[in-house]
């Protein structure tokens, strides 16, 4: 549904293939915005209007960008799960297991951390969304917690940690990680500190088992 | 506000301390059956009304137990706290800190997968109470961390989990057990089973550090 509104041409452009960056950029504005709003007041009972109220825009501006609340929560889970991925680019190309697990957790620290209210929403209560909205989100989800099951996985095999069952492992450090969204507050731990002191729970050397 | 309720006497019983054993147990099964309907509709959209047709009562009867929505939301929150500081019981009189340490991480699950409907509402977004249910929750929050905090302390001075500071260990820890309620089915892995993969990831030996 996002596609339709897209591809829509404004009068006097000329013919381009996407949405035009200034579309995209104030999109991208609005669900920030809209993350906060939902954030607040959870997204029962956070409205449109609450959503244009915050972008010093009238509700039907914001008509031009997301067509109901149903698309901008579809496009916030959506934004959500596209930012984990991209903060998880190339990790998965990491030889060395202790390095990799050790990536995974401080990215998606860090990922938590800066996006605080969006993760805050997209961590919550989910609405559920149409029959294909629902399948793409859980095949988005197999293949994220498939990230970190294949990091515990091999950095079992290596002796870094316990040998552990890799999808129970990924959802214990999954977890963990995630969990941040509920207590983060950068004046008492920043996301780095976070992320190493969890890295060294992990992986650190345990004094007695040397 | 509980308290005045459960004081009230009964025509032609006799005088007695506290809320009856049956006003009790109906309270409860009314604190059961509302975190299943705040879980499946979330806490903004459920209704008294969806509570009392939940228990088969009319909402007049209802009040008889609860006078409000967020009377009901604070018991339950209430009873969620009370619940977990039960289970705690006796922990933190275990010498030894790795049993310690792995109790609290089991018991936690366990505590959380049995009560899942409760912990979604609890651990979903909270509501704000009146200034003395904030002040006393906080003051649970902190004496509930703390229980793990200290096992995190106690662990690492033993040489046991690696040197990390014990509040972000609490927190890596309660992420790790409290987010099975996001995915707990026991038809793929029993909470047993869950407790002691989790206790193995933290605690259990590492071949390669050998």
């Amino acid at each position: 549904m996002a596609e339709a509104k897209a591809v829509r041409r404004r009068p006097g452009r000329p013919r381009q293939e996407g949405p035009s960056p200034v579309y995209l950029e104030r999109r991208e504005e609005i669900l920030a915005r809209a993350s906060e709003v939902f954030d607040v007041k959870g997204y029962d009972a956070g409205t449109l209007e609450d959503v244009a109220q915050a972008m010093g825009m009238r509700k039907a501006g914001l008509y031009h960008y997301v067509s109901s609340k149903s698309e901008l929560l579809f496009l916030l889970f959506d934004r959500a799960w596209e930012l984990g991925f991209q903060r998880m680019a190339g990790v998965e190309e990491i030889a060395d297991p202790a390095e990799r697990l050790a990536e995974v957790i401080r990215r998606h620290v860090s990922l938590i951390a800066e996006r605080k209210s969006l993760f805050t929403v997209f961590l919550g209560r989910r609405p559920l969304f149409d029959e294909d909205g629902e399948r793409a989100f859980l095949e988005k989800e197999r293949r994220y917690v498939g990230i970190f099951a294949r990091a515990v996985r091999d950095a079992a095999a290596a002796g870094l940690i316990p040998p552990v069952d890799p999808r129970l492992g990924a959802m214990a450090l999954l977890g963990m990680t995630s969990w941040v969204y509920k207590w983060y507050d950068p004046a008492t731990a920043t996301a780095e500190r976070i992320g190493d002191e969890f890295v060294r729970l992990v992986l650190g050397p345990r004094p007695a088992a040397g």
